[in-house]
């Protein structure tokens, strides 16, 4: 319990997250390479591998590059359904800092599936977010972006990063 | 970007977000007009029409009057399934501001319907605000409201203002 | 409206419906009884009971210790299919102060649950929470949350505290 910190941090920290979340919902995509330091990782992985300590993961960005990588390889090379996400961020808390001064921040996630020839709407996944996030540049980003949905569903059908 | 113009306002503008979202919710729907400038705007479209430059919009009040005009309607006039709204609001950030000193401010917002009679509850409908704040008075108001719903699928069911 | 006591207490009391949060959430449980006070309350119950005025609760501890037996029942007791939740917390309000001090916070949740084996995830339950807190030990606590679900639909199927 670190309330004071918390408080000092959650508004820049809240930013980051709503900023990433409406670049995605709102097809700016490539938006998110430059929310990372350029050294930093962004993973999606499953409750059921992380509890059982299990690496695989089904995004597993080692740098921005990686992931505008597999941003344009989205754009580019894949067949997939016209959709877009919208997504709730909830019960944001900034809950400790590294030794290097990165922010550790937890966050509840729930994305929501829009087909775009049907409208047909389903909550698409839900899940939570382990972030490291750095002060240092003039905009806040992430040193560690790891989001963990709670159900195995969905690991074939993410196209999107989330 | 301009992050210290978001950390200034954000609580302020999270309360008028907030309001808006119980008023409709809690059935107190009366009170969303209040939350409006007697010139301001209020627009439900969808982000296909939006998208391309259409302007047809479900709902399209162009003062607080019309607003008025229109819940009344819904009280007196209109026959449908007795329902409810939850909603969740998210990603709210304050990303500038006017000339006329009025803040922009972007939001995700995620609505689901409860059917009275039966218990349904399902994901209704899912999009983006692009507002501005009118900070003048005691109490914060939209100068515009302007909410964009990702499904095209909504735009025969709505009664109830979102 | 008391606008400057929302600014004030915001992100306190926001830290702390995010702990209630992620504690269940992520299956701790037992933290949540840390987050009342000892005689403290937690009742969960239906908007259609609330509307008439009828005092039907699906959970009522009147104490934290009454919450711990619950938590304990539902480990070793309870048979139940694997299932996690996950909510979005918004419209988060501070909408007043009581003669003694407490914080009146009102706020939206919704809850998706998906269950482990399938992976079905799915809206189940969506309402309000009309809670008080106290500020006055390190940590804020709940000197009463009253979680209200927007559906009747929910009252059969609720094993794990919401």
């Amino acid at each position: 319990m670190n309330l004071s910190l918390h408080q000092t941090h959650i508004n820049t920290v809240s930013w980051l997250l709503a900023e990433w979340a409406h670049a995605i919902d709102d097809d700016r995509v490539e938006r998110i390479a430059e929310l990372m330091r350029e050294d930093g990782s962004y993973t999606v992985s499953s409750r059921f591998n992380v509890d059982r300590g299990l690496p695989l993961a089904i995004i597993d960005a080692h740098s921005a590059a990686q992931l505008r990588d597999r941003i344009r390889s989205m754009r580019v090379a894949n067949i997939y359904q016209p959709q877009h996400y919208r997504r709730a961020v909830s019960a944001i808390q900034v809950i400790g800092q590294t030794e290097t001064g990165l922010l550790q921040v937890r966050s509840s996630f729930a994305v929501f599936r829009t087909l775009v020839t049907t409208g047909d709407s389903l909550f698409f996944a839900g899940g939570r977010c382990d972030d490291l996030v750095d002060l240092e540049a003039d905009e806040p980003r992430f040193a560690r972006r790891h989001m963990i949905f709670d159900s195995r569903a969905v690991e074939t059908l993410m196209i999107i990063p989330i």
